[in-house]
């Protein structure tokens, strides 16, 4: 879960690039960064925290340039570090800026290919760093005289064949332009727009749609599985297909939760689709109780409230706001001789109690990981006075990890993973625990482009698109519980 | 605009009252402050931000004390000062810290007598630093052998009798306990709770309810009009009316926008007032175009969200979430050489395009003031497509200032202020402009508890309950308009 | 040891302060502030740090006003606290900011009767929180309808009847001007100088005359032994002496170490008195030793050069810097596994091996106080290859421990309290050690001045000026020792 | 001007290098940085100012390592920018971290080879980071198998052939350990140092001796001209002359002014040359002007102190310290309003007038540059009373431009350039300018090891041991000139 944006403009970017991560901000708020192209020299800027705390009028003032990228960070596959802010840089060859959104999972291979064969030093955990250095040294080895699009497309073509795994990437490549290429399979979204000024045409890629429609860009089209778009530095566009016959593939959970409701991803508007799916879920559960006695239904908001509403008018039930989620929440700080503390989940939600008393209320996520939350969110709705708690969720049961770029826990953490729902239902404490099923999930976000035939499932099916080798989820295991993670923190 | 917070615990309360702060922060992003007693110590910490950012571990570490109140800040009446943030504190007699929500219309005066009569210095433009010092002379001319709850209700009453205006007050007297009070208008909310611990009985005081339930507090009941509290270092609690013969006329606008809507005030739920405020609204609606031919109604987020829900409810329309509200807003950078730059609204929100595309859409936000906004917003709708842009607000025409504590511009910048509701509509280029009518809104909250007979609803009605001097509202004519910020700002 | 400045100015002073506090950086490292009157406003700007930490251009951008104070900290008497950086404010009456220098020796008698019989609130354990609320309360019970210099010399007279110790201070009196006064023992030090400017005529106060120096002002004189000076804010100066009878006893350590050497005090050049010590010292090793076989002089920098040097020209023995002193000490910082670090001594000085290398040499420091350091050098010069060591101080044993604002520890950890010189000769490792006598010290100071008779020698002699009960002498021992202090940090 | 160490250990090193910057913080207080070798990671923190405050204790604690590097920048030939700090990073071949003291003088065709030859960007104005990449370049051309010492000292002559300049370089190669080299002409120094420990022989390569000194490192030697050091990770030591027949022409200026007095370079000790500087002085002031009345010598604080002391002796003349150096300099406000400021030179020193008065004093500097400051000094000790004012240099006039990487204006700005010494006495304002001749200097530091024969003096005698293209001097006038640097400023 990273957010990208790329602009090749016809007058200064970094204002763009900023106010672009600032709606792409949901897909990291770990460590943001902006690296532009001024004449000869490489501007950059990156840190910790959130895009507004990243970049100082100072720091803005430093990333001249009409070319640039921009990324904002959230850890995935055991990596905390601080020191892992993108885009990530190498000088040679030309000088490369690089950011990244996604995992590979040949990480390791790759990591001792590039130190054995190709002296390329990786001096941090992240597989971005990798993936850099596998273009760069894929660069090199082009002819050197004059670098075209022909030779940044076999450069491409190259990082495929060796890199697996879901990945959209972004590259500045000194005295030459702007390169966006996207994983054989499609897996990461990379959306392609275009501005026309008084100055001329200009071109940006991002993440989600959201970022084209803020600065004013028109959506032109998706990126494409296996694709390399090269927009040079005087503004001529090149698109080139660089890996053949994979099945395109793009992350369902995109579309449960991932992205903004307002963007389009793959042709298929996600508020959309998040409609579709609150439909679908009525339909069962009017299939499976027609008589289900439901008062109220209340979404856990922000992402549920799309798909909570669907679902109320397909009941005919009226949609309520029974929680309020905090905005402003604080840190937890450990106090000596301290009396009680707010449980965690009270300090982001509070109930309206009104809206349970007495109530059968339908509380609806979109979906369901490690099922902490949840449980904690149902007994809330017992304590403010509900009668029956149902609990529904717009995905289906996930029970295996992704490893393509959403942070999610180890297998053992998660709720689902070796349990029936009835189980899950019991450990959550549900009076009646409603999971949307994969076909409808699959048909609620097809419905929007029936051109889509794959989708990757894995979180819910365990079928990985790319083949995984099977000590990788092992590793992914150790990784990512959280034992591990405390234990690295601590280091 | 502030929230307050005081806490008289059995143990530690500075993390209760940080907590309870940052669900007041909707009351006010300024600035923030806690003191606590630590024996014979204050302890006070406070700065410019969020709660989040004001207070560290360090601050934190030194707030020791089982007694403490906190204040997070807006600014009204021309203070942009960074030293005004609360609590205030005085060192004669016995050491007073003090933090207080609300507003006074004899400031000047009252800056007068102090120096005149008291020769007590007041070193900002704060009026909560006026009303300190009125209530730390008030003590101080009580007889000095030994200060009981009595000598306290004294004070109090003298500080009502000079004091005028809406105002809730949290003060910890050093050496003696907490005391809470309350305009004798009741304008501003202040609301009583209660925790039983293992340690013993403890009480809370706080702006609204939410920051009660949050902690674990039991509401027992607000803080009567004129009424005060004094709870002593060793928890125990004495109440005296300290005004006689006022109209109860609690802040209608608490309804409207400012409260959250989860809390209770004057036994009334904010969620359930706005639900009929939505209502009214859809009445209204049906009362005056039957054939309205509205294909969804859209709320502007978040606080029009429930009042929306209602609506739509009503008019059996849908409801649809056709804007959605940009989380992490930046700031916003000057480039030399920069090109275009997003629009200010739509660096707030964002239009899902389509549900606007070829509809009539009911644009529902609860109040207009500028009007500013709501102009750019209905823009926005028809750039997206809308066939009709029809725009309802819960609350009537703002047309004169607030002066009991909300943040709210001169009159002559306010977008209904001597204009009719057609012209008003113009303004805004809506195709359809509806105002929820006065009678409607006091119906909305009263149906709550109708012992409430009196709200203050000046900015409507340009009645204003503690009446005021004519100057006074030029004064804040001055103060307040934008042009006036701006020359403060830059001196 | 702080450094105190005032200024009553013809246009914006806080340029000024900051720059006359920097070189009176000596006497405090440990917070600095500054306090102006701005109109009917006192700005007030004050942290932990150095002078150039403490204020940025913002800071000082607030600090607008032609009248002001400033201070610099060392802390005293146990408090490491961090809110007592000076100035200190009190807004009743009138409104006064105070900046002290000294200490008071009963202050626990005072803090119980301010707040007992005066209600008044003491929030810190700094004795000038204790001397500004004595004046506060000495101002209040004057005459209330007008303030006139006479009222404030009468004030000052209560202050000099209710504290005892040694104390500089300044305070600003809003409304009316600065005020200056100093102990009736005039143990601390204090001088007045003018400047004349195109716009009239400006005095400043300061605690050294290096101050007025660097500011362009020219020294009129000290302030005398209970004499309170009073400058109105438009210019007029008033003086008066406000107690009677006291012995003129300055604090000798200020020539000896506290000083700057470019400083005139009581009209004694404290460069030429120094050097005086450097001719007595040599006059005694000549009388004690006449063969004493000294090859080189080398001073510990940087106080004790000018000593060393006269003494070296006295004796006719080369004045070698041997030992290079590092300007830019870091932090200790504890490294897990790390090897062996460097020690303490050595992190600040470095001696240049040749000068030492199979020579005499007398090393010469100012005083001996814990006798650590001086320990460590002693051995970094034998370590150096010295053959033998000897090692002078200009200054008597330290026995006693200083209670009029010298920060000196516990006198259990002086290295000469209940031991004879030769004893502290043998813990020091030194082959010869020469005392200073305490009379030649005496006259090494008063040769500048015939008129001072006496001196506060205390803490060489054990005769405390002011007396001191018993008791307090324990107190002083239980707050000062290191383990007393370590205890304090970590609560 | 920059101080550079690099230590391989037997245990952490991070807290070793650090106390070592200190030290050599005399000699860059622009910019610090660290690098250690952590496993297969690199580890590197670095920032603007002064080292203890570039390093905080998280910054330390990620620093794990017992071998890497350290350095403290001056900006050199035009350098200001921030992103400029040392150790610079490539991560191909192998992971080179490097750090280097000096400047070349072929930096722009080196640039042009890089891009167009090597295809490796350099993204700063550093030559630091050109010769970086000329490194790394030249161990790329190396067989890659298995690299040897044999292949590293290999690349170091290709750097020798490819550079020109004087240069004393560190760099970590990733695996391989610690590589430390000189300029061909050893014109900045490089010092070898050991220790034994418990765990084994650790080695350290610093910019001056007192660095090792202060880490209990016994000195070995120096790095010999052309020399490249190489101690691998397991602490094994190989040592080769990378280049022939070059002149040893060792910077004399370390010497006059740039080294701290107790190091030890090319066997001689910094302290004694300048003893014999000031002894050179006095003779040649006895040879002009036996009868000189001088009255006092007076050292311009600090570097001067040492030269001062022997000339006075030497002279038969007291020797005073006449200037208290202000150890605490502050910003330079800019208030509006604001009345007079301090003179700059008033600002850092402070004269104690009773040593001026009336009298015939000689000040001695180490050197004159622009003059400046040496008129307002002199002007200084005419207003506080002196009779006649005299003034030495312990250099001979400068009047050429430095190219080694001693910051100093452009020729232009020089009071020496194109001016007899009677010009530059008269733009000074003195009574008498002595200054040392040339071959008096030469001998000063020769004397301490006559096998030194050459030594770089261009600043003396415009005569450039490397050579210089004659475009080279002009390009540096641009860079130089006090209005380029505001330019660039401001850019």
């Amino acid at each position: 879960m990273c957010g990208i944006i790329g602009i090749v403009g016809t007058s200064e970017v970094a204002a763009s690039l900023y106010d672009g991560l600032t709606v792409l901000q949901h897909r990291g708020q770990d460590a943001a960064g902006i690296a532009t192209v001024d004449g000869a020299r490489l501007r950059l800027h990156k840190g910790n925290g959130l895009v507004r705390d990243v970049f100082s009028q100072t720091a803005m003032s430093g990333l001249h340039g009409r070319i640039g990228i921009g990324h904002c960070r959230y850890p995935t596959a055991g990596s905390d570090g601080s020191s892992e802010a993108q885009p990530f840089y190498v000088n040679s060859p030309y000088g490369i800026a690089f950011a990244h959104n996604g995992n590979l999972v040949n990480t390791e291979a790759l990591r001792r290919e590039m130190f054995e064969d190709d002296r390329r030093h990786i001096n941090t955990d992240s597989d971005s760093e990798v993936l850099l250095n596998v273009l760069a040294h894929e660069l090199q080895i082009q002819d050197r005289m004059a670098l075209t699009p022909d030779h940044i497309f076999k450069a491409v073509a190259g990082v495929h064949q060796r890199a697996r795994g879901g990945y959209a990437c972004l590259a500045l490549v000194l005295g030459y332009g702007l390169l966006a290429f996207r994983d054989p399979n499609g897996i990461r979204p990379l959306v392609l727009g275009e501005r026309i000024t008084s100055e001329g045409r200009e071109y940006a890629v991002a993440s989600e749609s959201v970022a084209l429609d803020i600065l004013g860009f028109k959506r032109l089209r998706d990126v494409e599985p296996g694709e390399a778009v090269f927009i040079t530095n005087d503004g001529q566009l090149f698109a080139r297909h660089c890996a053949d016959g994979a099945v395109h593939a793009p992350c369902i959970f995109e579309y449960v939760y991932l992205a903004r409701p307002d963007s389009m991803i793959e042709n298929v508007s996600v508020y959309k689709a998040r409609l579709r799916m609150g439909q679908k879920l009525a339909e069962k559960i009017l299939r499976e109780r027609p008589d289900h006695g439901i008062d109220a239904v209340i979404p856990i908001p922000d992402t549920a409230r799309t798909a909570a509403s669907a679902l109320a008018e397909a009941l005919g039930v009226p949609f309520r706001e029974g929680f309020v989620k905090n905005r402003y929440i604080g840190r937890t700080f450990i106090m000596p001789g301290q009396g009680e503390r707010v449980k965690s989940v009270r300090r982001k939600l509070n109930p309206v109690e009104l809206e349970f008393r007495k109530k059968n209320v339908l509380l609806v996520d979109d979906s369901i990981v490690r099922g902490t939350t949840s449980r904690q969110i149902i007994q809330m709705a017992r304590d403010a006075g509900a009668r029956n708690v149902f609990f529904a969720s717009a995905a289906p049961p996930v029970r295996y990890p992704n490893v393509y770029g959403i942070d999610m826990p180890a297998a053992s953490e998660l709720v689902a993973a070796g349990h029936t729902e009835k189980e899950v239902q019991q450990v959550l404490g549900a009076d009646w625990l409603i999971y949307q099923d994969l076909p409808d999930l699959v048909w609620a976000v097809q419905d929007g482009n029936e051109k889509l035939k794959h989708f990757d499932t894995s979180c819910f099916s365990g079928e990985y698109v790319t083949g995984l080798d099977q000590q990788y989820l092992q590793q992914i295991e150790m990784l990512r519980s959280d034992d591990a993670k405390a234990a690295r923190r601590s280091a």
